[in-house]
C-alpha cells in the first residue's frame, strides 16, 4: 500500500472574541485539513493548526509522503524531520499557542497514516497505541473572559428565544457574575465535571476572586484549573497563590519560562502544570534539571503525533509528572485523534482540555460531536472513527480564502478595540 | 477477539560452557515459552529467561490475561503491574542477566500479543511499532572466554571431519589466540561486521591483549565492544581505557553502579554503555543526575516488552543517549521479536548484541534462523513470522524437567569445576 495522494486544506472556522493573554481570538481560528488516499483508495484525515506558514510547510513535504506505505510512519516522519532540521523550525514564540511548525506536520502526517491503518486493519486508532484503556475520555469545560459574539459568521446579536448556552456563548464576559453564568451553561451543556478558567486577561484579584466564586458555587466534586498564560510575575503569582491553594486542582502557567516556574513551584503548594515552558522533547531536560512543573499539557498536534503523545507520556511517569492534555480551537478530527489518545494512554488523571464547545461547525460526516456526561466516547469504527464531509470542507476553505487571515495575531484583534493594546510578555 | 489459553512451558536448551564475570554457563540455558490463545483460535508466542521463579510468576498472572482483548495490551499490563507491586519484583542482583520478575512477565505478555495483533491485522510486528525503518537488522558476533564443550546433549568432542565454526564453538578459548580463532571463525559463519568479546573472566592485561589483537586483525571496520561485567575497580577501569581509546566502538559496564560508571564517563573519552546500572525506567532520573552512560542496552525481556523499548529509545534521544541491544542465550522466537524491534527504532546506531549462533536448538517451525551478512531479515509474514514447532518445544520441556535445573546459577556451576571460586562483585 502506498500514499498516492496529499490533499492539504485551509479551512477558517468561526470562533467567539475570546479574551486571553495574548489579546482577543479572531472571528475565524484558522485550521488545516490533511488528506491522505492510498493506491487502494483508502483515505486518512487529520487537523492541525492552520495558515499560511503551515500550508507552505506542508505542501513542501509532500516528497517525503507520496509513495510510502502509510504503515511506515517513521520512515516518512524521519523524512519529514531531515528535511526541516533544527534550523527550519519556527520558534515557538511567546503566545499561548505553539508556533513551531515541525510538531504540527509530524502530528498531521502521523494521525492521517494512523487513520488509514486503522481502516486497513479494522481497528480503532486507540487500540493501535496499546488499546482502549476506558471507553469514555472525560473533557473539562474551558471558560474565557470574552466579548460580546460568537464569532466569524455567527457573530450575531442574541435572539430572543435562545437560552442555556446556546444565549449564554454569545455572551459579554467580563465580570466575575458573567464566568460563573458561563460555567453553569457550559457543564449543564455538555456534563462537565473539570472546569478551566482562561486568565491573564483582567488583574489578578478579580480573576482569583471569580476562581474563589467558582469553587464556592460547584464544590470540592469539580475541580478547577487556571491558567493565566505566563503573564504573572513570579511574585505576584506567589502572592495570589496562596490564595488558590485550597481551590486549584492545578495551575498552569502562571508564569513564564522553566526557572521561573521552577522558583515558584519550590514555594508553593498547588501542583504546577505547563504548556508554555515545556513544549517538546528538547525542553525536557532542563524541565528535569529545573524541576519546573509539576504535570505537561501535553497536545498531540504540538508534540508531533500520538505515539510522541505516548512516548512523552511515559516520560512524565518516568521522572514523576503527570500528563494532562492542552487545546486550541479545533473541529471534531482534532477532538477525535485527543480522544484516541485519552482512551490508550496509561494512566489519564486530569479531564481533557478542549475548545469544542466554543465552535460551532463541523468538517466531518454527521456534524458535531455529542459529549455524554463530559466525556467523548471513543469510536468503536476503524480509525479515527469519522469521514470528511467534502461539502463542509468546500465551504470552510471558501471561509478561508474570503476572511483575510493568514495567521493568528491575537494583539492586532484587539487593537481593532483598544487601539492601544500591546501585548506584554510579563504583564500583572 | 478473547485471549481463552495461557500456555506456560519452561524448557531446557543446550548452552557451551562460556565464561563470564559470574562464573561458567551451565550445559542448559533455561527459557519459557509463552503461547496465547484466543477464541478464534489465533495463537501468540513469546520467549523469555526461564526457571522455576518466572513460571510460578507467569502462572499467578494468568487471570489479568484470560478474557482480556490481546488489543487492549495497557490493560492486561496495567493488570499485571498492579497485582505485582514494587514490593514483588525480584532484586535485579549482581549478575549480568537481570533477575526482576516483572519486566520479563509483561514482556512475555506483549510480544505474545503482538504475535497475535500481527495475525489478525495481517501485518509484520515491526509494521505495528511504526513501520520498518530498515529491512534487515544488524547483529555483532558475540566472544567468550570458553570452555571446551557445547554444552548439554551436544557437549561432545571435536570430531575430525568438522571444521569452521562449528568446530572453534565447541574448543576451548582461554588465550589470546584462542580468541581470535573464535572470531574469525564466528564472522565468516555469520558474516558481523562487529564484534563484541565478553571480559571480566581474565586478568585485564589478558583482555585487553585479547581486543588489542582483534582490532590489529579486523581493522578499524569492524567495531570492537568489551563488557567485563562490571567487576573492575575504577582505578582499573582507569589504568587499562587509556590503552582502548582507539580501539573499542564501546566499553560496557566496566564498574559497578551509575556513580561509579559516572566517575569513568568523566576522565575517559570511550564511549560507556550498560545493561547492569541503568536497567529500567526507575533508574533512568538517576542516570541524568549522575550522567552514567552514553549507551543503554536495551533488552525488550528486561525493560517489559517492545512497546517500553521504543519507549527507552525516545527517552534515550531525549537525554543524548544512544540505544543498543542486551542478549542473553535465547532461541529464535526472541531472535524474531530482537528483530522486529530493530526494525523498528528510528535510530539504530549499533548492531545487536546476541547469543544465538551459541545455542543449537529451535522451537519454531522451519528451525534455526539464517544470517544474512551479519544480518537478520525482518520478516514480512504476520506477527513475529514463526509457528511453534511443538514436537521440539516438548523436547526441549522434557530437558527442563529431566536437567535437574531450576535457576541460573553460573557460581555453582564454575565451582564445579574451580570448587574454591567465589563470585566477587568486584574482582580487578
Amino acid at each position: 500500500m502506498k500514499i498516492t495522494e496529499v490533499n492539504i486544506t485551509p479551512i477558517a472556522i468561526s470562533d467567539p472574541p475570546l479574551l486571553n493573554a495574548s489579546g482577543l481570538h479572531a472571528p475565524y481560528a484558522l485550521r488545516t485539513i490533511v488528506e491522505l488516499i492510498t493506491d487502494s483508495k483508502v483515505s486518512g484525515i487529520s487537523e492541525i493548526p492552520g495558515g499560511e506558514k503551515i500550508t507552505i510547510a506542508l505542501g513542501a513535504c509532500r516528497d517525503f509522503i507520496i509513495g510510502k506505505d502509510p504503515f511506515n510512519t517513521t520512515i516518512i516522519l524521519n523524512g519529514i524531520k531531515d528535511h526541516f532540521g533544527p534550523e527550519n523550525a519556527f520558534e515557538r514564540g511567546e503566545q499561548s499557542w505553539d508556533q513551531r511548525c515541525l510538531g504540527h506536520i509530524l502530528s498531521a502526517v502521523e494521525v492521517a497514516c494512523f487513520d488509514i491503518i486503522g481502516k486497513e486493519t479494522n481497528r480503532p486508532i486507540a487500540s493501535l497505541l496499546g488499546g482502549i484503556v476506558r471507553q469514555r475520555v472525560p473533557f473539562a469545560a474551558y471558560l474565557f473572559f470574552k466579548h460580546k459574539g460568537a464569532g466569524g459568521e455567527l457573530g450575531f446579536d442574541i435572539t430572543d428565544n435562545e437560552t442555556g448556552w446556546p444565549a449564554v456563548r454569545q455572551k459579554q464576559c467580563i465580570e466575575v457574575k458573567d464566568v460563573l453564568e458561563q460555567a453553569v451553561a457550559m457543564c449543564q451543556e455538555f456534563g462537565f465535571k473539570s472546569i478551566k478558567l482562561k486568565g491573564g486577561v483582567f488583574p489578578p484579584e478579580m480573576e482569583v476572586q471569580a476562581l474563589i466564586e467558582l469553587k464556592s458555587l460547584f464544590g470540592d466534586s469539580v475541580p478547577l484549573r487556571f491558567d493565566p498564560n505566563g503573564v504573572w510575575s513570579v511574585e505576584t503569582a506567589m502572592k495570589w497563590s496562596r490564595q488558590l491553594e485550597e481551590v486549584l486542582e492545578y495551575l498552569e502557567d502562571p508564569v513564564r519560562g522553566q526557572e521561573s516556574m521552577a522558583k515558584l513551584k519550590s514555594e508553593i503548594s498547588i501542583p504546577l502544570a505547563t504548556n508554555m515552558c515545556t513544549t517538546s522533547f528538547e525542553d525536557i531536560p532542563s524541565s528535569i534539571k529545573f524541576d519546573s512543573e509539576d504535570i505537561i499539557l501535553c497536545d498531540h498536534h504540538f508534540w508531533g503525533g500520538l505515539r510522541a503523545s505516548m512516548e512523552i507520556s511515559r516520560i512524565c511517569k518516568t521522572f514523576g509528572r503527570r500528563l494532562s492534555m492542552h487545546s486550541n480551537s479545533h473541529l471534531g478530527i482534532s477532538l477525535l485523534a485527543m480522544t484516541h489518545l485519552g482512551a490508550a494512554l496509561p494512566e489519564l488523571p486530569y479531564a481533557l482540555d478542549t475548545h469544542y464547545p466554543w465552535q460551532s461547525e463541523e468538517v466531518i460526516v454527521g456534524g458535531r460531536i455529542a459529549f455524554e456526561d463530559g466525556h467523548v466516547v471513543v469510536p468503536r469504527e476503524p480509525g479515527l472513527g469519522a469521514e470528511l464531509d467534502r461539502v463542509a470542507l468546500n465551504k470552510l476553505h471558501l471561509n478561508y480564502k474570503l476572511c483575510g487571515l493568514t495567521c493568528r495575531d491575537d494583539e492586532i484583534e484587539m487593537q481593532r478595540v483598544e487601539p492601544d493594546w500591546k501585548f506584554e510578555a510579563v504583564r500583572w
